[in-house]
């Protein structure tokens, strides 16, 4: 740390990181990313300024080029945004493919070190732990921290291979899924299950070949499930309240080409952000994501806490004892779960 | 479904599937993924029988051929085992991007028609349906099904580029992390988190240049973390229990190169595998993963179960309340909870 700081000091801390102390920013995000009760009251505190900055995740398969093209849309908001004035802009970096977050080709260490040097650009990559869901709740945490002390766009790179970016699909308002040519038959499954949180497709090394072949492609299959929504009603992933996830009815993913390395296609890339920005505030989209992404948040929090408050009331021995007859398969998983909250051990 | 079935009748289901009927297997398989409570009915009857599988978990990057390794290793177990006799073998395919599950190169297909015309393999393609923290739950039940009903070998392919893996992780006996040449540099940080779960380093496709440097660059990453590990203490990733991760300290994870496409190194895999069953049982560590697996689920289901509780006590005005408090931005959703859990809205 820095001389003369013995603790952390949020009455001074949170101040200094309002004022655009970067360093003061970095320890702040540090206390909510290590979990610690100070984090905790940070947010607290600084909740009620968030919901202003404009969240966009950007998710795809590694080698697609995501973290070029982020650094790329970092410098478009920085040198022209939509609007033609300049915004400050934040990468938090979840991808633990992304040369932010580690390993780098030459060209983005470079890049990024143009970013870094410009005191309205804030770079944070997230320790990938391994920790069963804490990813997603800490990653929360720090864009309502990047949100609260002023960057106006936060951009959020995840890795398209799985579950965790449907979990940080929900933080975003504005979610790109981005592709590259020539991994097409290999990834086509991906594409079905990404193409459901997909606000704007990027096929992305428009220079390779076959760059035309995954746009068509792409086109075609956001025609089919335009097609489909119409003949039905949508599905919902969340669980909770039966709160149905953002009405897309009315808005078709444009398939954009662009060559992040060159600077290709990303000022339409900008224009296509700004546009579904737009479109969000007109349609009630953009409230509508900020319930479903604060709900996604509370339930995430209350089953946590839930666990930690019935951890606190059962007796060990009665756990063991539980648990010995799960491992001489004598009772199964969820007969345990049943005899443990039955409170027949406590 | 078939004819004359008019609904799913558990007293004939079960025992056609222990008698080897596939269509009652998959059938019941079904229930389980569907969270069907007569799925869960099948699981509680059939936990008694579990515990015989050995559960071989196939992780790594889109791209490194798992899929091909995973057929390849289903014929091994099924041609000579390394007891010499041939063995029953599932194949859980938790991977979007598995050629199992969706999109395939053709040689792939082929193969996969060759095992599935094999009586004596099962193969099961997870739908990936990005709802939160369904599909490790889901694969669970799915295998201990498998396992009842008589597979010796379960193969557990899964996507290496996130959190999903180390949930899946606990489920195996032998975890597989398997790395493709060329890939290297990018994907550094996650062989970095890979590392912690693999007990066998697979080097795929090693006909590729650069094959011999990427074996030697992951023996000195394990000889490096092994003598880390004896200058610390083992840390944990489980929070339940202060229960430890299986311990590794003998067992020296080895570095295997393999040609999947051409059958080149399965033979030395598979006898790898094998004497990593054998340190399991000599060591201990195969009763201490049985414990770390079940405990993981019961701790899984105790969270969902203590959240459907929860949910059945609060009211929905006192809940809409607090969430406009939230989107007022004058509750953080941490307050919120604290709020709803305090029984104020009761």
């Amino acid at each position: 740390m820095f001389p003369g700081e013995k603790r952390d000091d949020l009455s001074s801390l949170i101040p200094a990181a309002l004022a655009g102390d970067r360093r003061a920013l970095a320890r702040l995000i540090s206390l909510v990313e290590n979990g610690h009760p100070e984090g905790q009251e940070a947010l607290d505190e600084l909740f009620p300024r968030t919901g202003k900055a404009h969240r966009i995740g950007i998710t795809g398969a590694p080698g697609t080029g995501k973290s070029s093209l982020v650094s790329r849309l970092a410098l478009f908001y920085r040198r022209s945004g939509p609007d033609k004035k300049s915004k400050k802009v934040a990468i938090v970096a979840v991808d633990p493919t992304s040369p932010f977050t580690g390993g780098a080709v030459l060209g983005d260490r470079v890049r990024m070190r143009d970013l870094a040097g410009d005191s309205e650009v804030f770079i944070r990559s997230m320790a990938s732990r391994g920790a069963l869901g804490g990813l997603a709740n800490s990653t929360a945490g720090i864009v309502q921290i990047l949100d609260a002390v002023g960057f106006e766009v936060i951009l959020i790179e995840t890795v398209g291979a799985g579950q965790s970016e449907v979990e940080i699909a929900h933080l975003a308002h504005t979610t790109l899924v981005v592709e590259a040519p020539g991994m097409g038959d290999e990834i086509q499954a991906i594409k079905a299950g990404l193409l459901e949180i997909a606000d704007i497709l990027v096929v992305n090394k428009a220079d390779l070949p076959r760059a035309d072949l995954a746009a068509r492609s792409l086109k075609s299959m956001v025609a089919m499930a335009v097609n489909r929504k119409n003949g039905s009603r949508n599905e919902t992933h969340l669980e909770f309240q039966g709160q149905s996830a953002p009405d897309r009815s009315d808005w078709v993913p444009p398939v954009i080409e662009t060559i992040a390395t060159r600077g290709n296609g990303v000022d339409e890339l900008g224009k296509a952000i700004d546009a579904h920005e737009q479109f969000l505030h007109q349609s009630g989209g953009w409230v509508k994501r900020e319930e479903v992404y604060l709900q996604a948040e509370i339930e995430s929090r209350l089953r946590d806490l839930l666990f930690e408050q019935w951890k606190k009331t059962f007796s060990e021995i009665g756990f063991q004892d539980t648990m010995k007859a799960v491992m001489d398969h004598q009772l199964s998983p969820r007969q345990a779960v049943e005899k443990l909250l039955m409170g027949r051990n406590l």
